[in-house]
């Protein structure tokens, strides 16, 4: 890789992006872009800004975005419309990011002219994968700088010295080591490392941020209404929402009753296991009443075809292939079953549980008429059963038969 | 087929199947032997006996017998080695049962000379199926009677009638109908039917019969460690147990704590949508527990592979193919995958919730040395992770090429 | 089912289907409208009209029609961009050409004012199966007769008489009866039944009628090219044709070299295996030029996805799940992989052989430059293979840490 | 990585090899070990053990083995059980020979005491990935030279100077560089590179060196009989013979006839698709055999299953990821299935072509009696493909009903 010239640098405003913008600096003598996005992390932007300044980079270098309706919209309401779980119980909330933030980092090179993009992921984790095939998959002649591979700042002394060296303001919380590592967006929060790295013992609780404790909870369930168009959640109680709007919504009642925590051990891409404490209040709602709506709004065949998919599209969301042919034929797949998955789910919330307690909709599959134990009108011809269970069971009777006769 | 000359009956004692006895009496004229299982459904057998005996079956054609070890060591354990959930999120509590069930009506068929066996399930559910399909793959001559698709006593008056002119008791409860119809085993209970018909309305209070209300649950969590052998699990804080032991103690665990209630609309293999209300208890932490075993102990590949035949092996459960060669192919995979599962999980219950807070193990694939932040001691070499990207994103690389080149 | 007053007929002309008209007549008294399609089986089909004519069918209620543009655009192709092969080896000849019958059916029932449809399929086949789900998937209310599961025409003589007694023409070689059943269409040719009932016994040379024998076909290879576009041929050495001219023009290439020929046994979707043999010659030549095509102009994600999902498809098509929203949901994500399935593709025919010997496309993923033997021009560095192999042997060499842990 | 002290080295007596072997003693100043197999590539294997003898190997540390049996019955026949095609067409000839390799150096390195093993596959292309991956999971801590990707060795001057600089003999025929490359095994033999590079060039003639062209092959077509046992083919027209001979004795049908020939561009897993022309002779016979047995002793939900699974199987073959617990799974799913595959097939064999035309079996699951077209003897009532037809239609019709009432 020849050195790059310019180069955009995904851009928190924190201490490890300021000395991963000074290194850039320095090691490879290069122009520095800052994009700094506000993905519903819970932090101001401004400070970002600022810090940029003072570390020297040209205001016109300087992005700083809110681009949390495209992330409801363009990448976690198509997750969710498949289901998505990683390992049966993930929600995926730090994978679905990272495309996003690549796809404006590579944008902004577009824009900018610069020939590199860098990030501040490690090279133990699965970050750095999805940041860089996103980024390769938009632009194949991209360089990527991770410096986490590269640099040899490989202890919390040295980045703390290189930081003092190249003036980079050192917060008073800083100066000692974190207890865990935080990743956070409108969908989740994950904390993972140091306190946690031990499986068998329990999270302490001050690393849940996100949502109250369900013992601290109200004592009261609180029912809500959520509707759906096409798969996609539209309107809390009746109110319409813009998709970020939404599901700040949905996490202020998940964070409320105590819903949405997670303490996994999972299978990283890159080959060996970690645990993390996740937290993601409204998705965890999202998801059941997704699942509700689509109970009565899904045919049978399309939901077990969409069941069989499923694991799949988590792995390739899991392991960054978000921009893959693959994860796009999945999509088209799973969206066009969503065309009837319209209507209205009443959700119970309660001290953790988020349950689908009453579904309807003008689209409802479901026919009281066939189903009801009353005495039938004629829609259901229960004799019809006697020869669909003959047909389904002639091949294990001849088996049977089989099996009798090579056994004697 | 030809009339049929001894049958035996799947006989709960209950007024329903005491009917269907009479009636095979005197419809078919042929002589009936009464199958009475406790599969943990919480029901006395005794007095199944004795109303057998009333009805005029002769003392050596009557078997009344305690299947509960067998039925959660070669039935439901297997099953949750698989981390089986129809449509995402049923436990498959009854569908479990009826293969058990069918195999020892045809094993009693052989002991006792019958020629046919039947059943108390309808024509409109999946429970039919179930009970054929397995009679049919372990006699593919054994002749079945489903006198509900058969007979004309198609209303609730008729019944009675019918009941009366046979001298059949009646309890007096049993008189008005029941408003909803209730299936129980050791693994589950369910409830459908009449008040649960309109899946818009919230099921009342009154249907659950398994668990006590969240909201009624104690105050404090309670923790309990859970030992698995092999991916079964084997003991309750440190006290081994047999199968049905260890299932009763998770039921209870699950009733005091309001855990595993299920408020769904299903697709039944018979072709319409039904809803149900299920109450699995002790299966819900189950399921969280082995998930949670498995985390630390099953390699990726085999936990993917093992996520993606799930729906697969769910679907054969529900549809009744327990006794079908894919059914043991899946079975005999996911089996293999569970050499390992072996350790010992810390479970946080609560409200309805069960958690997975702790787990270990002496065939724990978690390495503190690759995951770690602390700075390495050589197990990985986060340089490694450039080229596993590079080459990960190769053919991404030439797909934006080629679309590139094929847009110009 | 109450009784039909007016029933679409797919009619062919032949006697089966003319005693079915007249039983439709006489058994439920109802007006009969026939239904004679060009499917490319090779027959022509105004003696059907004049038949239906003579057996007192009104001209308004008499459609002939040519559907084989409509049968290779919309059912051929889109099968075949999915490289669908039952059970391993059968191309789906028949399948496919039963929801296009169905759907004109429907279409024309409507049109008509019929409550009704009819075929000449039989009780114990697939083909049945493939009418009715179509039909009732695209009109709910539809009645279907199937006299072959009504009526007691249940032997040769029964049939002959009864088409004596009504006037109903027997060609002198439908006296005595055919040595087997054949069903054509532009696709294929099948045959099955009587002589070809014992699968141990290779089919009589006579059997085949669609391709020459290869001993016979042309002593030389000859070579053509297919244009592909997003998917579909477009053109044979040069020269742009339509779907089913195209389809036609393989055929004949196929019929000359032998190609295309298959002894099968299958599994019934009714559930016992039966014997057929099928030619399938330009077919056969498509699906080796279509995987052709695809090597080069397909990545490998989606062509693995592609061949994971293909058995599922072509079982829903062997099935007559043609109209399901699942086969849709797969055919949306295999129709967005054919993007860029657009090129030329150069075979060889020889004597029962056709195969793909090059392949050429601007649209190619194929890179000499990475591939290439020869010192490196820089676009692959072969370091990155050492970080990609080690990360994803991690988990193996831990599986292998902690098997010799738990082992010792 | 430290230094490696003792490495066993994948020897195959040419020139690369060798000059391999002289590189590990100059540069890394090792012990090297050599290893040479028989896996039926068709040379003898003496000659390098004297070669190896000549660079200085002690007796003692050279290795020469006919591996042929172990290689066709614990990994060729395996793998043909599960009817394993590489996207769509690739016999996976190379790639199921590399975990055998593999598995002998790390024996071998454990005999010997050796840290390392080396082998001579490029940085390229599949066969590291499959040598390394499955070394790494038979021994975790071993050491894994691959020169082609650390040397600067990277032109034929280079290693021509180095091999003539260290005395290793170079044959005349290898002074000029190969117009392609072979590999070979007892299974097939693949070739690419150079002359093979342009994908849309038909292979030159000379390219194929394990089969006739089917031009030149007889002009009768032969028939052989090939029996099974539980999936494993036992014997050629009667004659019981071990897996290394019956496929000796099936290349030779095959060589004759001009069968297995494939001209394939594939998708490698480094990320670039390759062009490789395969021969497969005896292995194409085999798989048309398999399949041919297959059909009438498999049960279609059996066979259904295993076609689902087997892209996955050949994926993990192709990739390396033989010793992986999931392909473990999937070979304990399959291998459970051939339990009745046993009996005889019936090939005819003709210039290019392998068909099965008969097939028969003591496990046969072929009923006559159910297919037949004559008038029924009682094993199957028509009338009961009505209401399995009915029920399989009901959620097809409850959509039409939504879709209808939804559109209005």
């Amino acid at each position: 890789m020849s050195a790059p010239k310019k180069v955009v640098l995904a851009y928190s405003g924190g201490l490890d992006t300021s000395i991963i913008l000074k290194w850039l600096q320095t090691e490879y003598g290069c122009e520095v872009v800052t994009f700094t996005a506000d993905l519903g992390q819970g932090e101001e932007l401004e400070p970002a800004r600022k810090k940029a300044e003072m570390l020297g980079i040209k205001p016109e270098n300087i992005y700083v975005e809110d681009i949390r309706e495209e992330f409801v919209r363009d990448f976690v309401f198509p997750m969710f419309r498949a289901n998505a779980l990683y390992e049966g119980q993930y929600l995926l909330g730090t994978s679905i990011a990272r495309p996003l933030i690549s796809k404006r980092l590579i944008e902004i090179a577009a824009e900018t002219g610069a020939d590199a993009i860098a990030h501040g992921a490690t090279g133990k984790g699965n970050d750095q994968v999805r940041f860089e095939l996103a980024a390769y998959a938009l632009n194949p002649d991209i360089k990527v700088i991770a410096p986490w591979r590269e640099w040899n700042l490989t202890s919390r002394t040295k980045l703390l010295e290189f930081a003092e060296a190249h003036q980079i303001p050192i917060a008073k919380d800083k100066r000692g080591e974190a207890p865990f590592s935080v990743d956070a967006n409108l969908l989740h929060t994950s904390s993972e490392g140091k306190v946690l790295e031990d499986p068998a013992v329990e999270a302490p609780d001050y690393v849940y941020q996100r949502t109250v404790h369900p013992e601290d909870a109200p004592n009261e369930p609180e029912y809500i209404e959520i509707g759906f168009e096409q798969g996609d959640p539209v309107s809390i109680n009746g109110v319409a929402m813009s998709p970020a709007t939404l599901l700040t919504e949905l996490n202020e009642y998940g964070r409320k009753h105590g819903i949405g925590r997670l303490d996994l051990v999972e299978g990283r891409f890159v080959g060996m296991k970690s645990r993390g404490i996740y937290e993601t209040p409204g998705g965890t709602i999202l998801l059941a009443a997704h699942r509700g709506m689509e109970s009565i709004t899904l045919d049978r065949g399309a939901m077990h075809l969409k069941d069989e998919l499923m694991p799949k599209y988590a792995e390739l969301v899991y392991y960054g292939f978000w921009y893959s042919p693959e994860r796009e034929m999945l999509q088209a797949a799973i969206d066009l079953s969503q065309k009837h998955v319209t209507g209205t789910v009443r959700m119970k919330l309660y001290k953790g549980l988020a349950s689908c307690v009453g579904r309807w909709s003008d689209h409802s599959l479901y026919s009281e008429e066939h189903v009801t134990f009353e005495e039938d009108a004629g829609a259901y011809d229960q004799k019809d059963a006697a020869g669909f269970i003959k047909l389904n069971a002639l091949r294990l009777r001849l088996l049977a038969m089989r099996d009798r006769r090579t056994a004697g």
